[in-house]
């Protein structure tokens, strides 16, 4: 795997940078009971040239029933860069480009095998919870290269994808009746991992850049673990990037703030990243485009380019991560091949300290040992195939299709109603650092168009504000705060005694969905703090911009802004 | 997948069969508290045809870098029925075949896709924890023709092989401190399941046929909660064909005495069987061959037949599982793709209760989701191609290929010792039901064949019992006992103090090792019990026929006889 990147080396000099601390302390009961395989001490004996081996119980490769496996891969700039605003052909997304594949086949047996070769007498056997050596050689080129942890002895590992990843992290590190730091607005499937050992979640306040630091210090400097009934929160559970389902990302000046105070309280980091490539930036309205700045348009036109520049200026997009800033080795990070590659490859990895790494690596003999050879030789060969660059150029074409749809959804918002740039609206908070690159990085308040309701051009609403949201930033979500307090029956609701906003929002889903467009309702979402993010009065769905098609999209909002006039009487 | 078998359709009559009883008392703490997906609503209006989703969070199958996937896969009736006890050329099995093969290509999209439809936009999307539907519409089709449950409402689900089986199965039932009911013989990989739970091991005395009636009785009858400081055991782990690492084989009969015992005591009987289409039935030794009764002739003969009657023949061979015999739904078994198709598909599947079923799919969810989309895919298009017959007939030949194996080994030690058959040499119990069938599955006891020590035809032995075994009818391993309390220096560091057993056996494990041959101690096997099958005084090696060559087989065995005369000094 060649690159031609030109990072200068001396980022890569570990030497320089110091170990990771000892963290043991955090090991739950059942990761410091894990033990090593007890047949352990054969392995070194195993590959000693003409030993004959009968001391382990594997099958032979000669009777594995494949004795090929082959794949049409997508050429690596299948996808283009520089994608048009409307697309030119109706429906699917692939009249964006000329369809080019090229293909690879696995033999059962490759002569004169080095330890990065994949052939299936190998993928299809019994592998090392570690995987096929070559993919976590490419993952740790990847990790030094995009993220640069501050420490030097990290390492990675592969796993099931993320759900997997965030399942082995939560029963290494969690006892029953712990209590997690999560985002007031967090992914239930999270939830999942830790709901049956009776963690109790805490929840911190959101802005469109993620949890806020005033509020993470506070819960923590303010625990009373008497009046609480346990220990102060040990770990955090975050989704830095298009966060689900808010769609905030956080950049690099908050995350070192939340690092230092997780050093302060001893708080493990868990960052779930797997939007981390999609992160999009801020959407740009089309009647804004023109009066962008010329550092601003450069920026955005770097990105369209192939070669090295268009390469380079990618990876410098991105946002650090908590493992930029992590010089003790207490963030967990978790990626996976689910949205840049595809969900059924069940294909992640863990990067973290060894500590970490060597428990996790126990956890994964116990359970899933390898991840299925398939994916690992399908996605190794892919690799080696596309080479470094090739995958970042690949990487490139994602983040432009899902800057493209985030645009479609965004813009056809802005052809139904009519739409408030608003700092702060109704508790929707901004994000200072995206609106300070641009000033479009705004919340957005969407008022109805019908003539008596709508918006005139010298009093501004006429009627009430239906909707807002944050322009995400990255992520496939906009996340949409209804103020169901401006709806008409509101407040007899309430003065009935009916949670009103649960159930002026349950009715609107129900008529949507009777109308052929299905949201997530926000609720699920919940994490039952305190809101920043919404709260008494507003609802949420969450709306998915990464399957729906450019008609599609239209046809949902279309239905969606009429069926809201009617729904407020207006 | 269609299928010729002459299986009365009455015995596929669930509706006379019982329903499982609830046994929901065996939910641990952790099952308990698992949750439904908090979005389960939606996906009922997910399937409605217009309906516009923008509710979930799944990436466009447009861009899963893989267009097509293909295979090339050998012939079903590649190997052969009728294997030579000796292989004409050297080297590997190949020569057995001629090898053909066959192949398929799945694409992304598949017009007019059903259900049981194979296609990459479903397999490598997001999966429901079920897998695709086409493998557990097999799977159920052949747990009911080959198991045939005595209860009516059992299932399927898939997992991603029998370790992650086990440990789902040990998070579901266990508390932490529990005990656990296993063979005194285990595997250790399934002790890293529950050890990290501090789980104590409740071994069963054994004989050649697995765990003895009686003394699971004995333990559970006398069990003092008090005196123990914890519950009886509600768990039994167990591997009832070819079990690892002894090579026993439970058959019928033994099932149901201790299916009736955990019915009395209330276990859950949790049947781990990798090894259950790899039943070969007892050694003939080559001497034997001619004095075959005529029905032991016939029966081998017809499972070297093609066609419908060797079918019949292979899967009356087979035992009956726990399953048979389960009319209250507390077996939980556990199969898998591993040595039947490929290790690396990491692919298993549970049968099981609803119940259990349901609380499975539940922990599913939360950790490894379905199992990878490229080994569903490939394994489901496999079935698919091959059909119920045809996938009956792939067993079969990897059931004679094991078998030529275990002949290559058993012949190997027939070769280079002087063989006594005993019906109870040494500590190594019989296993009476085999010796019903064929006279030849009983315990062998090894001499040496040296001049001064070996054997004479009118005395007998001259020398010492070296080794003994019971000849597996199942599986890939040989349990060979090493009777270390002939060794000359045995008595002297006995009496010096030293655990001469252990010490002994490392010393001809290592001595072994050096002259390249590599066997399993038996340590790492022990549940550190008392031992029916060995004890004080004899050392244990487990060795694998499943992947030396036929010459690796003799230079193997034949080392360790010349090794075995220079460390008994004979």
């Amino acid at each position: 795997m060649d690159s031609s990147f030109a990072i200068p080396t001396d980022q890569y000099d570990r030497a320089h940078k110091p170990k990771a601390i000892d963290l043991s302390h955090h090991l739950n009961q059942l990761a410091l009971h894990r033990a090593p395989n007890q047949l352990k001490e054969l392995y070194r004996y195993m590959g000693i040239p003409g030993m004959i081996t009968m001391a382990g119980g594997i099958p032979s490769p000669e009777f594995f029933p494949f004795e090929t496996l082959s794949a049409e891969m997508l050429a690596v700039d299948s996808v283009p860069l520089d994608q048009p605003r409307v697309p030119k052909k109706p429906s699917l997304l692939s009249w964006l480009w000329q369809k080019s594949t090229t293909s690879f086949t696995i033999p059962k047996y490759v002569d004169h095998a080095t330890p990065t070769t994949i052939q299936l007498a190998t993928s299809l056997q019994y592998q090392a919870a570690t995987g096929p050596p070559a993919l976590p050689l490419f993952l740790r080129e990847y990790v030094e290269k995009i993220y640069r942890p501050a420490y030097s002895d990290w390492d990675v590992l592969l796993n099931c994808g993320a759900t997997d990843a965030w399942g082995k992290i939560v029963f290494m590190l969690m006892e029953r009746g712990d209590a997690c730091l999560v985002e007031e607005w967090t992914y239930p499937g999270a939830e999942n991992s830790f709901i049956p050992l009776e963690v109790e979640m805490v929840p911190i306040k959101m802005d469109g850049q993620g949890v806020l630091p005033s509020h993470l210090e506070h819960v923590l400097s303010t625990w009373d673990e008497k009046k609480r009934g346990k220990k102060r929160p040990r770990v955090f559970y975050t989704i830095p990037t298009g966060q689900n389902p808010t769609g905030a990302t956080m950049l690099g000046d908050r995350k070192k703030e939340i690092y230092d105070i997780c050093v302060k309280y001893d708080v493990i980091i868990c960052e779930d990243e797997p939007y981390y490539c999609l992160y999009t930036g801020p959407w740009i309205p089309k009647s804004h485009e023109a009066s962008l700045s010329e550092v601003a348009k450069r920026e955005l036109d770097a990105e369209k380019k192939e070669g090295k520049a268009g390469q380079e200026a990618f990876i410098k997009s991105l946002p650090p991560t908590y493992l930029t800033y992590d010089y003790q080795g207490r963030v967990i990070r978790m990626d996976t091949f689910s949205k840049t590659s595809c969900p059924g490859s069940r294909l992640g990895w863990f990067t973290a300290s060894p500590l970490f790494i060597e428990r996790l690596t126990r956890a994964t003999e116990a359970s899933t040992q390898a991840p299925s050879g398939f994916a690992t030789a399908m996605t190794a060969v892919m690799l080696q195939k596309w080479g470094f660059d090739g995958y970042i150029r690949w990487l490139r074409g994602i983040k432009a299709t899902y800057r493209t749809r985030k645009n479609w959804m965004c813009d056809t918002f802005d052809d139904f109603f009519h739409l408030e740039f608003d700092p702060a609206p109704h508790g929707v908070a901004t994000n200072p650092a995206v609106r300070d690159v641009l000033e479009f990085g705004r919340g957005v308040t969407c008022y109805s168009k019908t003539a008596k309701s709508g918006w005139d051009e010298k009093r501004g609403a006429l009627g009430p504000p239906l909707i807002s949201f944050i322009p995400p930033s990255g992520g496939m979500f906009v996340f949409l705060a209804v103020h169901l307090d401006e709806h008409p029956d509101y407040h007899s609701l309430e003065r009935n005694g009916a949670d009103a906003t649960r159930k002026l929002l349950e009715k609107l889903w129900q008529t949507l969905a009777d109308r052929l467009v299905l949201f997530a309702p926000g609720w699920a979402f919940d994490a039952n703090g305190p809101h920043a993010i919404g709260g008494k009065g507003v609802g949420y769905f969450r709306l998915s911009f990464s399957i729906a098609t450019y008609e599609e999209n239209r046809k949902a909002i279309g239905t969606f802004a009429k069926v809201l006039n009617e729904f407020y009487r207006l």
